[in-house]
């Protein structure tokens, strides 16, 4: 297996945010785009490392075949954007939302660009910014398909990330007893993670880290969106599930775990197996040039066979980025290739009520021959198994 | 002055959830609309009490002219739906995102209604959604001008969530001495504030629960959305902005407060007693009637006439409920009626460069006959002057 890759923890440069911009340009090119505007917040920050929430006043970012990007921005919020972007950006800053008559956001974002052009623009841009938008637009994701191919420095800051995670998967193994509360776990885990952060990366950005720990005790863990009561507590034996994610000064990565506190009840021993082995052929499927619906649909016919079909009740995996859901998708619906530069979860899981979920998740970089796991922790039924 | 209304901490009733609901069938059937969906998630919290973060697999709550919502979730968070939703809810779940041909998410939604029919949407609707919604989408942002006019029940929670937000502005003034770090304040006075939401609320939803305290010291407290750095310090005199804001169980409120440490400087004795007597000129027309841009335009020119009108960079005010930023906008481009049972700040601000900001405010209550302030802190300057 391929060496895991060094940690960064310093911003982006210039250079590295050009790459991100050339890679848009290009499909801007092929897709013979005059503009492309984004939106969403996520692919705001990529391109200049500002991040912000969307409120009722819009950030735009309008970008050019070439020249600096022209960012629409709220009068109030001009100095932090100009205090945080690192490209190259020109300011089409607007009083207030509502404003005035002709001081509104749309007439400086109109002022832009003219009717005869031709404007790609994002699938997730509100109707009302779209039919504020001149020109023709033509929906295209262009931005989140560069994204899915990480760069060295985007490597090199999930590796960081991954490092956060796996502190804090070792924190919550550590503390996790029966009649502890969800609320110790939540606080210690995430106490430990963000003190991690704020060491490595003294101005971490914190509009875009985020941190959170919680386990899923066997009552409820055969339901793993359902979120856990802070007063819950945990059980005897298992599965317990837990969830670690963390998105580091902009980097979004997860480490999952099911676990057992002293006893593995009999029945929870073969679904255990099951997903292991599940997750074992969802590895050896791992290497550029594997079509990504193929290793969904083979993890599900195999533990539909194992007779656990019907508890499977999501993919086998997800892509991460500045975001900890992402493209690529390693679902039956996406057929696409894996290749070299992606990281994705592998996280097959089986929801039995009654008995529990089992699911393992890390975060795993495809190399040029195969993988790389970035997160770690415990693994085997023995080793996921806490002596009381 | 009218009296301060009750403190609600208790989830809303079926009947709660019913009159809000209902108040949206009004305004759909004023608008001849056959349906209308929220893909808001702010929105779909409003009727159904189910909060969650936008992710790639899309929730969609549809509302017929009568009869029970139908909500389009993903498999994985039906559970969390039917645990935490109170409304009469009929789902339509679908297996993943991207699923195979035929079990996408839209497949299940276009099963809803057809072609013939005159569909409402919101101005926030992605794109790509609006273009699969089968029927004539017209925008309107129904849910959100329901949401301007607030419930006793509403009311009564906004009034909790603003005892959060003054226990923790109490506290900030109360820690905030020079050279104290703002990572001090943050941690602080989020722990106090959450210590007392899970006290008052044990079971609160922390997908629709937070808190934020944070000062900016006079450096840069002329920039209000810089975003102060955690190791950055408070400094001697001022002036000091707070920003004391929570969404306690769904409601949100804020309470700012500008302040000085020890001395307050000649430079700032005039600024501060401006943007105080501005806030006086605003209070004094907020009662039901007052057109609100007409609030905005007579504290800009007051301002403007006391020379400091290129310090302005925002508008007087913003309303609160679910959200701590939302409709109603006391602002110029802003052209409606208050009316009784509106909740919206009053901030008025001044951004002086080498001098700093200038800014209260407060969560306010608009009665029959006026308004009540439903937060409080120190007001003029001597009480905003803390001794050293």
């Amino acid at each position: 297996m391929t060496k895991k890759p060094k940690s960064i923890k310093t911003p982006p440069t210039n250079n590295e945010l050009q790459q991100r911009l050339d890679n848009v340009r290009e499909l801007m090119n092929e897709q013979k785009f005059d503009f492309y505007v984004c939106f969403d917040p996520v692919n705001i920050y990529y391109l200049t490392n500002f991040a912000f929430y969307v409120h009722e006043r819009p950030f735009l970012l309008v970008i050019g075949k070439n020249g600096p990007l022209k960012m629409v921005v709220p009068l109030l919020e001009k100095a932090h954007v100009i205090d945080k972007a690192i490209a190259d950006v020109e300011y089409y800053d607007y009083y207030e939302f509502p404003a005035p008559k002709g001081e509104n956001w749309f007439d400086v974002y109109q002022s832009i660009f003219d009717e005869n052009l031709k404007v790609g623009i994002e699938s997730s841009m509100p109707i009302g910014i779209v039919n504020k938008t001149p020109g023709e637009t033509i929906i295209s994701d262009i931005v989140e398909e560069t994204r899915i191919i990480k760069t060295d420095y985007e490597i090199g800051r999930i590796t960081h990330a991954c490092k956060i995670v796996n502190k804090g998967l070792k924190k919550v193994l550590k503390m996790c007893r029966p009649e502890v509360a969800e609320f110790a776990i939540f606080q210690e885990c995430s106490s430990t993670m963000t003190s991690k952060i704020i060491q490595d990366i003294p101005d971490a950005n914190f509009k875009a880290t985020e941190t959170m720990g919680a386990v899923w005790p066997p009552s409820i863990s055969h339901e793993p969106h359902l979120v856990p009561g802070i007063f819950d507590k945990m059980e005897e034996a298992g599965p317990h599930v837990t969830i670690i994610q963390a998105q580091v000064d902009g980097y979004g990565v997860e480490v999952e775990r099911t676990f057992f506190l002293g006893d593995v009840p009999e029945k929870a021993v073969e679904p255990f197996n099951v997903m292991f082995e599940a997750r074992e052929m969802a590895y050896n499927m791992l290497k550029p040039g594997t079509i990504m619906s193929d290793i969904d649909s083979k993890v599900r016919q195999f533990i539909g066979e194992k007779g656990y079909g019907e508890y499977i009740i999501h993919r086998t995996g997800h892509g991460f980025g500045i975001t900890g859901h992402e493209a690529p998708y390693i679902a039956e619906g996406y057929h696409r290739e894996l290749k070299p530069n992606m990281v994705v979860s592998i996280e097959p899981g089986i929801y039995i009520p009654e008995i529990g979920g089992f699911r393992h998740s890390d975060t795993v970089l495809i190399t040029n021959d195969g993988y790389v796991k970035l997160t770690k922790g415990p693994e085997t039924l023995d080793e996921v198994t806490i002596e009381l």
